[in-house]
């Protein structure tokens, strides 16, 4: 257990929605705000490692333009100026989209993902690109966790997380298809939103059936305004209707009753971190909501029996959707991809389209089977992680691969195969170090979501 | 009207399937048989101009493995040996995909899309890259007709349609989004499988959420081989389930019941077509089927009435899914991009995300308005064209660009929106020029359809 410096009381993590009133009155300016984001990054990134790449050139061109529109009063969005990392697994027209792969060095599109165009057209200060696992899979990257070294930010959006822990940047997009935005953000102490599948278009990402992009942030305000403010421009995935909900951040709102969702990572949640999650649940309660859990109704027990597998389908169907990509990167950078790359290679030979055809099934009666518990309460609630981010200093020479050095996908996999929204809060602290809690909506009731997990975030 | 050349009773496709035993004898080889092709090729895509570029020391090569192969008794599937062109907006390892536009001159990503991969792991002979209309959309390449060369081959997929009907090569690859394979398969007289939604795998094209990739051919037997053995490699696009059928081309099958599918395409049939068709479900009658039309059942009716705005459905959801890579184009490449491709952009800023939803509601509803026709009749019939291949000689200079110098495409927007399987039998002549007729099936149902095609083909 690594032993940080985090306290969730104390910790004041870095917002830009209360710095508009400033850009308003001509106090601040979004420049200044970009400055004083690069001098924490030149402070603090030696150590943490979140970034892979900055265009400073850029973000000040486009800082000046932003001050110069608050000045004129033609603002273009409630992000207009905000600095934001973008994961570098999603392309950029100014910086290059390595994907933490030495396959991809040097590799430099030269166009905008759709999403990242989108954040340019709202006026959003696109800074730099943050550090993925390599091609968003086991492997990580050099990033550490602000609030102990040793221990691990999570995979993969790690650079994203960790850039808006260390109060780097208010904002960063990550990327989720096992647990990548949610555990990091668990781990660094973020609020999050890892959406409803497909409500914000993944643009050229569309290879992986349950990847969704989602938001980083130290506030609700910060990450729905990033959210919302894409998907109003890019919309969702081909095919999906975006992104749903209000123009800025849903009040918060008290649920009458939560579903405690165990998933297949109770049994692995240490015993202080059950402890904290039980704590919590009471002071739910004490606040006049009701909780159920899978012995209150039989719903709710066979969701989870279902749910008990959800590692092994997205395990299954990942390996599926990647096998082309990784056999032609076998082939063709062998020397240039981490081993692990090749475990999941393997793993994917042995996915047959009939077994990935059943694993489709199996991930489509789990997400009828949380349709059906809609009518039972207003949302869900889980850990976001086993436990606090786990230390990891690398894999050691002559020895194989630690099989998971970001820490466990367990209470992610359940939220990532369902497709439904899960919204980190940063609500508990365990021997120093942040652990998240995630309020799970319905498909599409991503503002719902958020509304209650802001209120949980009030009172608990 | 053209006055062409083609006369459906003695027109003798170029087929692959029939040859297979000449390889396994000894009597022939997939070398030679390739070497036919490129003859073929170098007399006729002069005229034709159905490739945007050959290798021919590729196809060589791995017609000589293939070669090895049915000499040692080892072949590695039905199409192993078969020379097959690939529409030019699909990736190839070796060589450039220019998509037909001025804006990808030279674009060469050395890699295999997967439908390519999984080809070539079959045995296949990837010949070369077939024309597409610029970037798969209004404006065509310079292909024509085979069969009258002053009458389109039809859009997008056209130097797949016409290099398969001037019996070039065995079949070919091709993709739809409005009515790019059936309506070119129409005009070219070949026999055609535009398959359900994601059932063959579009690799990096995703963008399109009703774009599908399908198979032009000369016959049953090597369409379908084609399009399993992909699906059997490469499976469907991610998270769909993949072709479903069996190994190979399933037996004709005679339907006991068609529903005539008029969609809005009904009133642009001209007389000598309208009375083609006509004749056709007569001698379908004869011989022992039974047809309804739109006054039989009020459940065709209420099918035939939404339908009615299919077109519509299909321009608007296209549109927004393609602005931002079109703006993309406008703002890097304006010089490099056909006219047409601004009237397509300029409909695309005024698709907003709202209206998007709704029609994405309104092609739920037809998808939903056919599944209900499922229990009425083993599958629906209608023309794939309203008539045979129009004459285009081109933009003339000074004046606007003709609006559909493909033709229209009334009779594929609604199975395109449907996403549901199409298969082409080219079954009438009009004018010296082939007509298509199209059996469509319920979702997943290819090969059912395939087998009705089969049946209708032998008897009508």
């Amino acid at each position: 257990m690594s032993s940080g410096s985090y306290d969730r009381t104390s910790f004041k993590g870095l917002t830009f929605h209360d710095a508009v009133s400033g850009f308003q009155s001509g106090q601040d300016t979004p420049r200044a705000y970009l400055e004083r984001c690069l001098a924490a990054i030149a402070e603090r990134d030696g150590v943490v490692r979140a970034f892979v790449v900055l265009n400073e050139a850029g973000a000040r061109a486009a800082a000046d333009a932003a001050t110069a529109r608050y000045k004129a009063g033609r603002a273009l969005s409630a992000i207009d100026g905000m600095p934001i990392g973008i994961k570098d697994l999603i392309e950029t027209i100014d910086m290059p989209t390595q994907m933490g792969c030495g396959a991809f060095t040097g590799n430099f599109p030269k166009r905008d993902s759709i999403m990242v165009r989108a954040l340019r057209d709202a006026g959003a200060v696109i800074i730099g690109k943050t550090v993925t696992a390599v091609l968003g899979m086991a492997h990580p990257g050099p990033t550490t966790n602000h609030f102990d070294p040793q221990s691990t930010p999570g995979r993969s959006s790690s650079g994203s997380a960790a850039a808006v822990a260390a109060n780097m940047i208010p904002a960063a997009i990550g990327t989720q298809v096992g647990g990548s935005i949610i555990r990091p953000a668990s781990y660094c102490g973020n609020i999050a939103l890892k959406p409803t599948q497909g409500a914000i278009n993944r643009g050229e990402r569309q290879s992986l059936s349950q990847s969704t992009a989602g938001v980083h942030a130290n506030s609700f305000a910060d990450m729905w305004a990033v959210a919302i403010e894409i998907a109003k421009r890019a919309g969702g995935d081909p095919g999906a209707p975006g992104l749903f909900g209000p123009a800025s951040a849903p009040a918060p709102a008290k649920p009458a009753r939560l579903i405690v969702m165990e998933t297949e990572g109770w049994a692995d949640l240490d015993a202080a971190s059950l402890a904290a999650f039980e704590a919590l649940l009471d002071r739910l309660r004490a606040a006049g909501v009701e909780i159920w859990r899978r012995a209150d109704h039989p719903l709710i027990e066979g969701f989870e029996r279902a749910l008990a597998h959800a590692k092994a389908i997205t395990a299954d169907i990942c390996a599926f959707e990647q096998r082309a990509g990784l056999q032609h990167l076998a082939e063709t950078a062998a020397d240039r991809v981490s081993p692990r790359l090749f475990t999941r290679l393997q793993h994917g030979t042995k996915v047959d389209l009939e077994t990935y055809r059943a694993r489709l099934l199996e991930r489509d009666e789990l997400r009828r089977r949380l349709a059906a518990l809609g009518p039972l309460a207003d949302g869900l609630i889980a850990p976001s992680s086993p436990g606090p981010a786990p230390i990891w200093l690398g894999d050691q020479p002559g020895q194989p691969p630690v099989p998971r050095p970001t820490g466990d996908i367990s209470f992610n996999a359940g939220t990532s195969a369902l497709g439904c929204p899960a919204v980190n809060v940063p609500l508990l602290a365990v021997a120093g170090m942040p652990l998240g809690v995630q309020i799970i909506g319905q498909w599409h009731e991503d503002a719902r979501a958020t509304a209650i997990a802001a209120w949980v975030a009030g009172v608990a």
